[in-house]
């Protein structure tokens, strides 16, 4: 399989978005963080949506000239329009702001309206750590495929969230979830290859587990714990969409079969600054001695070690710098037709 | 069953805590919300505990004169000291805090540590919704039960999670949810019953289901959605625990087998002011259309109802307040025995 550097997809990425109209600076702004989301391991997160993006701002779906602007604030709190930008400038733009305001304030919460789809949550939990704080992310995503607990419609989204928590010697601890057993993109991937999903993943209308991919339209995903996980996507969406003015329930715009409407994404992010409750160096070595305690457990039969939230993310990050990001046959050729489309040098 | 109204459960809980050396404001205030997590539902959190609170108070174990106290803050973050109180007076004072703060931050966090088991988490989140605000709190559970995903050795806590978001002609919404499937005063009300638990609560060390409560001490509850559940309770300890200078991991004290020792429970509330986002009428509004969206789906073959989290609490909650709290046999005859041996009145 080919692979890529950092760079030649960051730069790659960057001349696709500056050819459909975005400022270089924003180009460039989004390729960082797309080529991050696939040096880091989110494969369905990053240049993969190369096409689906190009394809909404193609259709005057996503706007290349926004202005991203506050609306309302104060010292602990922001509400930022996004101006239909892409999620990624939307979502830079409020972590900015959000760290700054938690230098002075202690913690600060940023939401987000009129937003689009940003990538993986990972990312924007991320942005904290470099200023020694904690990052806390939630979206709601974009296509509902989760009804209530006990229904069939699906008015919820697998709504994410992630939380990051720097260490010293160790990795940041990252955790980025999905509040469904599987995200929706893992149903994808098995129909594609033509496996069975396990039982757990999702339900038919009826309530019996659908392990056949290839009928997903036929059932939904399930939350993960059954009603909490219900619980926690309700309470993410509310928290993401509703207090922001964002979409959430019946509002949500179905971004993969709909390139036109305003999908007013609601996203929130909530930094920590670690200076207001310890003294951040030793608070990171404490961390490093809770990741050292959780690796030190006795491992069940079968299994090969404890993993922490992110570690093999890590793993994944160091791999690609030295190594490259592989891109597999199918994207290739998907991404060589986008080159063309839009009229720019090849990956 | 014997049914007492909330007033002469508060007063019962309040002569006890007197009686064991609590000065008269702080055994009214830990009774209010006490009783309330019993009128709440919450029976495994309110005064079926009174027995363990008061063991650990005559052997020492918790400060019945404490020095709650604020020992670091910034405009929209507070620590708060609890002096080895009651965790009800150290959670309610944090909780104070966040709302004070939040007036004019918009959000604020307040961690606490030298604290205690605080009863259910809902009761803190629920705070701030009364100043239009949305309350989110976690806390490191009191014992260890769960093992990092794929060990065996329980270095993990329940940690729970409760959020609180206000309506307008509904109750407010309130998730109030461990991050394991089950939590372990279910196994043990399993155990009392003779019944045996479904498969997914626990498994036992080879990684097989143990369905038998009475073989738990053999095994180890599972986490909700497998490691996304760990990852949850991690971050929860992190969070409230960790970054508080609070016990997480190997620190954490089983505050069944332990009465003596400092348990130095951690905790964190965030008051999130609904009016920094949002015009408040008009949140609470949408807040109520999305509980009316989710009892909108059609049902699943089998399903009564869909249920918003915490509908079923605030029904019980008006049941117990116009027909009284049910206090179970056994716990009455505790509470008798409790009675007398703090010479105080009985219930």
């Amino acid at each position: 399989m080919r692979t890529v550097s950092l760079a030649e997809l960051q730069a790659f990425i960057a001349r696709v978005l500056q050819g459909v109209g975005l400022p270089e600076a924003d180009a460039v702004r989004v390729a960082e963080l797309m080529s991050e989301a696939d040096a880091r391991g989110a494969d369905g997160h990053g240049v993969f949506r190369l096409p689906q993006y190009v394809k909404r701002i193609q259709a005057g779906g996503m706007n290349t000239r926004p202005n991203i602007r506050v609306i309302q604030e104060k010292p602990a709190s922001a509400l930022v329009d996004g101006d239909n930008a892409m999620g990624h400038l939307v979502m830079s733009r409020a972590a900015e702001i959000a760290i700054e305001k938690a230098r002075t304030a202690g913690i600060a919460w940023v939401g987000a309206r009129n937003s689009n789809h940003a990538g993986p949550a990972m990312l924007y939990a991320r942005m904290p750590l470099a200023a020694d704080m904690i990052g806390i992310y939630i979206a709601v995503g974009s296509a509902n495929h989760l009804p209530p607990w006990g229904g069939t419609e699906m008015l919820l989204s697998t709504n994410p969230i992630a939380i990051a928590v720097p260490g010293e010697k160790h990795d940041a601890i990252v955790l980025d979830m999905a509040t469904t057993n599987a995200a929706y993109g893992k149903v994808k991937i098995k129909a594609q290859r033509g496996e069975q999903m396990p039982e757990g993943w999702m339900i038919d209308r009826q309530g019996q587990p659908l392990t056949d991919p290839k009928r997903s339209s036929e059932g939904f995903l399930l939350p993960i714990g059954g009603p909490k996980g219900y619980g926690l996507a309700l309470m993410f969406g509310l928290l993401a969409g509703t207090l922001n003015g964002a979409a959430f329930g019946k509002d949500v715009v179905d971004f993969n079969a709909d390139f036109q409407s305003l999908t007013n994404t609601g996203h929130a992010i909530l930094a920590i600054n670690i200076a207001a409750f310890a003294d951040a160096a030793a608070f990171k070595q404490k961390v490093d001695a809770v990741w050292d305690l959780m690796k030190s457990s006795p491992l069940l039969p079968g299994v090969d070690e404890i993993r922490l939230p992110g570690e093999r993310s890590a793993q994944i990050y160091s791999e690609r710098i030295e190594n490259g990001i592989p891109i597999p046959p199918d994207l290739e050729r998907g991404l060589r037709e986008l080159a063309s489309r839009v009229g720019v040098a090849e990956l």
